[in-house]
């Protein structure tokens, strides 16, 4: 007991800091355990689990059946290899000569299209039985798309590595399922857009959005207007020939490669170089600031069109997707509304406001990408009676935007719901269906609602935390864009993403290790216990308010706390769950006390431990304040705890002086909140209703506890 | 009270597991905390400290005096990314118009050599007080060298970020000092490389040897010849647009780029491609094993010198290095034994053996590089007395053969102590001197002797794992070729060593990142405690041993548990101090002694929490019985801790016992070993020595103990 004394010292003396959360140790276990479900995401059309399993040995190997080609073969020899990777078996990456004799045998009937295209077959179906596993799919990009459900069937046991017997049936609901990522604020190097091309894949989404062009940066290199990306980009741009590596990259994977130029707002970068484009007369510098902003191009000049001519028609020529993006979003007019030549030219043609002046603009570009064969897609504001019935609306309106453009016969897609860079947790993004259950669009009409897209705007974000912007969350969407309607379970989808998240980092993703590197140099230091520890237990602030709170430019250093926090955090998620448990569990209070205990006390002690912590890094001066709200949370929670406990009530001063300290600790600081003040409400609240337990039920009392907890919407 | 009952209740039940090393813990923070001295790495050739300190705020600004270019320009820019980065400060990235003004003031002669060159000055002094620092450089490559320094120098304490006031006047021991990367074994993606390149400058290394070719593959493009690449590469070789990026990115950081094209031997991957150049008929496959191979090129064919003068004038034109390395090393000739065409050759020419046939071969390939215009660099072998005396003689054999050279007029590099790959302790290398304090040679001799080069040889390292086998240890080899030779204080290197390990990571290195992924795939879930544990304790075999143990190709996957630990172990390293220590502190035994009781009860509690872990995880399958010995190291510790504490002398079985089972945990397994067991022998050894103690002095007493407890070298 020496041993166990002294450590129980040590955790006095403030080593247990350096404990990862138990909330988490505790829940990621039990989940491993209690699930039988595969962990497939998205969950496939049809699923049937049968009796059985394939071993998954080092005698592995695939066989191809009718039609292969190269796109097949490097699909196989990838998954072959991540298979290695992750079961640490020498595997043969050759395909093998004898079907019978193989593990897995892919059939395929033909290529699919050869540039991918949102008529894409991507259906596939797979059985797999104690002696094989026969993948069946009409195109290659549906046995790319059944290689990946494949890999996430892998399981292991004490008698090895295995795959479930099951039959699988696969399609998806939508065919278009994006993620948009905005280069122009913040340029992302070729490995991040490579290393989220492949976790697109791995979670079957298929369009890659390519946000070239901002106020922030002209991000693609014009060999026919060099002095767009050369004066635009502060040289920071795609060659071509790099365009043309992500394109065969992306199409190897079944994957779309959209290209967006926003225009004719958004457009400071274009006119850097371009300043005669522009509605004001320049000269215009690369815009460093967040928001929206005035340059716009000048709809009302000839010689505007002629150089969207001619830049247009060298990316379609680039891009050989179907679609161009020309974004066409958030232009206020303000330059227009300043120009005389703007307002004549108005008065002349009897254009009556800027909305019909963005309309005459969107109507010579609809000809332009014509004549160079794009069908054009835009945001909601591109929508107009002119508009050609195969262009594609962007809506960041929302579903009910979708559903009237669709009746009037309009292909559309949603991003409302999928905004990830708002920071919110995956739940809410996987409840926002294209295609709500209500919907009464017809079946003709729904048709018109073609998917959507998830979008990581590149406000706040680096080559270091884009991902963990991206992911995991994203995958919810994806499987919201794939799986039947009815997949809706949060808790089976939580239990599920916390697999995939792990399966991404495969991929060189960095959500995950990202996390510490960054807290070590915030600190300084090697052992970030604390830090860890406060960092498991906020998010960044939601919507736009970081920017309001802790305003920078886009030349600022994205490597502060509220960088490496993360959205959606699992432990705030967990500590919910096993605190409501608790509650659950009256009068006893029992289920889940240590736990609730522990990770409490935890968090007292990293809230004591950030000071000195905090004292020898600069960098982490704007912490100090959550350090002592971390404690205060803490506390809180530890009395409320030892109040149920003893089952003695609390008086109404503590509580109120408790509320008080949550109520201070849950205002944002530095760019982040808490996100288990809730919880520790309850425990207060509980604490202090301990009496009325005797009076009502046990369930009338909890709701009652949870009622008085959650702040009014302010 | 209540919570510390639970938490100790919680640590019973295993929760504790997750608790990281109190020792590392415990360690760093005393560094920290008990230096004075900068944390440079290299150790500059002059520090002088001084009173005062310069802030580092967000008015920090740099402005350059006299000559300005572009590569001075975006390594200033890259510098204060860096800074903002580190500080979380939004700094102006321009540079200052104002040289008063300046925080910083680069004063520069000249740009330096057009191309990176071993006669390049790269000296500069760096003058810092509470107004202003000034660095002065006669080169741009001097003055990068002085901002790695600043940077180095950045501190911060509860009054924000400082450097302190000093004088420095640096340049090099060395001029040659370099990292051998072998892509040819395993290709390395460009980004492996370019931030590989940005450590190396950060450390003040200047040759990236790129070792383009090799039995596994043949990595560079080549127009004239491409079925070399084509061929020989698997797909996997660097464009010549690529290689142009790369030399690009290397000058912009004041570094040279060396290519090798090891001939004769080494050479599977060119006869693959061109199998006429064989000595045996062939065909050739790609090698996919580790070794040496029978391979070689014919050297008795003017087919194999038209080839070479064709793929070498190439390469020369390509890399405009005055060097380029021939390899040369590791030609057993086994194939030109059995080929009687080239015994007829030697018999006809008077060649006596393989070792002159290949002299003749060294001697046609001088003439192709002089013609060419380059100067030759190959391993020791290539050491004849028509070497011309531009030559450079790389050693793999030593100090000696590198003298001998010397003496006889050849210029030599050292990479004997320098083999990374081979997985020894940075302090091992840290003690090899290109040049050691009792060389013999005339101070004209000793100008021969350039430098050195840390080999990282590729048989078992991927993109994941490499950084963690080149860094840090890599940097204490810059220190060796940079610093003055008197800079040997190992435990001062290691303090060191840890800060620049941390600051290598801010530009991308996943030495210390890929870790944890690593162990989260093995284990297949997030809470990776006891395992990381294990992986803090162990090293992979040195030598060549790994291959012996765990045979794999170039093929197998390198994701296991050899893959994800790593070299020179701290825990092991800070456990052997405090162990040291703690038996100093006789009789009292008390010195680090709850330290010592908590890491033994966290390796005791770690190996018992492994069983359930490694069965629900195959691919950790072959850690079964190191789980065993990590509770076995464990309790023998806790038992002698026990013995010690009370004075209690452990009897002649219980020693042999515990000694036998040391005996069988110190086994390699599974390509791994434990760091700790040493330090375990003496505890034990102490335990059962107690009576000794009596009847001699503590210091013999401890030194009787270390003798007992280290093992006779079998």
């Amino acid at each position: 007991m020496k041993t166990a004394k002294n450590l129980l010292l040590a955790v006095i003396l403030g080593y247990a800091l350096i404990i990862t959360s138990p909330v988490r140790a505790q829940r990621s276990t039990s989940t491993l355990v209690t699930s039988n479900q595969p962990n497939l995401m998205p969950v496939p059309a049809s699923v049937q689990m049968q009796a059985g399993r394939l071993a998954i040995t080092s005698a592995f190997s695939v066989a191809t059946k009718n039609y292969t080609d190269n796109r097949l073969r490097a699909g196989i020899s990838r998954m072959i290899s991540r298979l290695a990777g992750r079961t640490v078996l020498s595997l043969p990456l050759d395909l093998a000569a004898d079907e019978s004799a193989a593990t897995l045998v892919v059939q395929c009937a033909r290529a699919g299209e050869a540039v991918p295209s949102v008529d894409e077959n991507e259906s596939y179906s797979l059985e797999i039985t104690d002696k094989q596993a026969r993948l069946v799919a009409p195109t290659v990009v549906g046995a790319l798309r059944g290689l990946e459900t494949f890999l996430q069937l892998l399981e292991g046991d004490r008698d090895g590595f295995y795959v479930q017997g099951l039959k699988i049936q696969d399609q998806p609901r939508f065919p278009w399922r994006g993620l948009l990522i905005d280069v122009g604020r913040h340029y992302e190097p070729m490995e991040v857009l490579k290393r989220n091309l492949d976790a697109m894949a791995a979670v079957k989404l298929n369009v890659f959005h390519w946000h070239l062009t901002e106020d922030q940066g002209f991000r693609v290199e014009s060999k026919k207007y060099p002095k767009l990306h050369l004066m635009g980009s502060d040289g920071l741009y795609y060659t071509q020939d790099q365009v043309r590596e992500i394109i065969a990259y992306a199409r190897d994977r079944g994957i779309r490669v959209m290209p967006e130029f926003d225009i004719p707002g958004h457009s400071t970068s274009w006119l850097v170089g371009l300043p005669e484009l522009g509605s004001a007369p320049g000269p215009y510098k690369i815009e460093r600031g967040a928001g929206i902003f005035e340059p716009a191009l000048d709809p009302t000049r000839e010689q505007t069109y002629k150089v969207l001519d001619g830049f247009l028609g060298e990316m379609a020529a680039l891009f050989p997707d179907a679609y161009m993006h020309i974004g066409g979003d958030e232009n206020e007019g303000k330059q227009w509304d300043r120009n005389p030549q703007i307002q004549a030219f108005m008065k002349e043609k009897g254009i009556k406001d800027n909305h019909a002046l963005q309309a005459y603009f969107n109507q010579r570009l609809l000809k332009i990408l014509q004549k160079h064969g794009k069908k054009m897609v835009g945001w909601d504001e591109i929508l107009h009676p002119d508009l050609p019935k195969d262009a594609v609306i962007h809506s960041w309106r929302g579903q009910a935007a979708l559903a009237e453009a669709a009746r009037r016969g309009y292909n559309g897609i949603l991003s409302n719901g999928y905004y990830i860079d708002l920071i919110f947790p995956a739940a809410q993004h996987y409840r926002a269906d294209p295609l709500p259950a209500d919907s009464t669009l017809t079946a003709e009409e729904a048709k018109h609602v073609l998917g959507g897209e998830a979008t990581m705007w590149g406000e706040w974000v680096s080559p270091e935390t884009i991902d963990s912007r991206i992911w995991p969350r994203t995958a919810a969407i994806a499987e919201r864009l794939w799986s039947p309607r009815t997949v809706t379970d949060v808790d089976d989808m939580y239990r599920r993403l916390a697999v995939i998240s792990r399966q991404l980092e495969e991929l060189g993703l960095t959500h995950e290790k990202s996390f510490d590197m960054m807290l070590r140099r915030l600190a300084q230091r090697e052992d970030i216990g604390p830090l860890r520890t406060l960092g498991s237990v906020i998010e960044p602030v939601k919507e736009y308010r970081r920017y309001q709170m802790r305003p920078q430019t886009m030349l600022s250093p994205l490597t502060g706390l509220v960088d490496a926090a993360r959205p959606d955090s699992e432990t705030g998620r967990q500590f919910a769950a096993i605190v409501d448990d608790f509650l659950s569990d009256v009068p006893r209070f029992e289920l889940y006390r240590p736990d609730i205990g522990n990770t409490l006390e935890e968090w007292r002690l990293a809230g004591l431990a950030l000071g000195p912590m905090i004292d020898r890094s600069p960098a982490l001066q704007e912490a100090r304040p959550l350090a002592h709200d971390l404690a205060d949370i803490a506390e809180a929670g530890l009395e409320a705890m030892s109040h149920l406990s003893a089952g003695d009530a609390a008086t109404t001063e503590w509580r109120d002086g408790q509320l008080a300290k949550l109520e201070e600790a849950a205002k944002p600081k530095a760019g982040v909140e808490f996100v288990v003040i809730l919880s520790v409400r309850k425990l207060v609240i509980a604490a202090f209703e301990l009496p009325q337990l005797k009076t009502s039920t046990p369930a009338d009392w909890k709701k009652r506890v949870t009622m008085l907890a959650t702040p009014i919407k302010r």
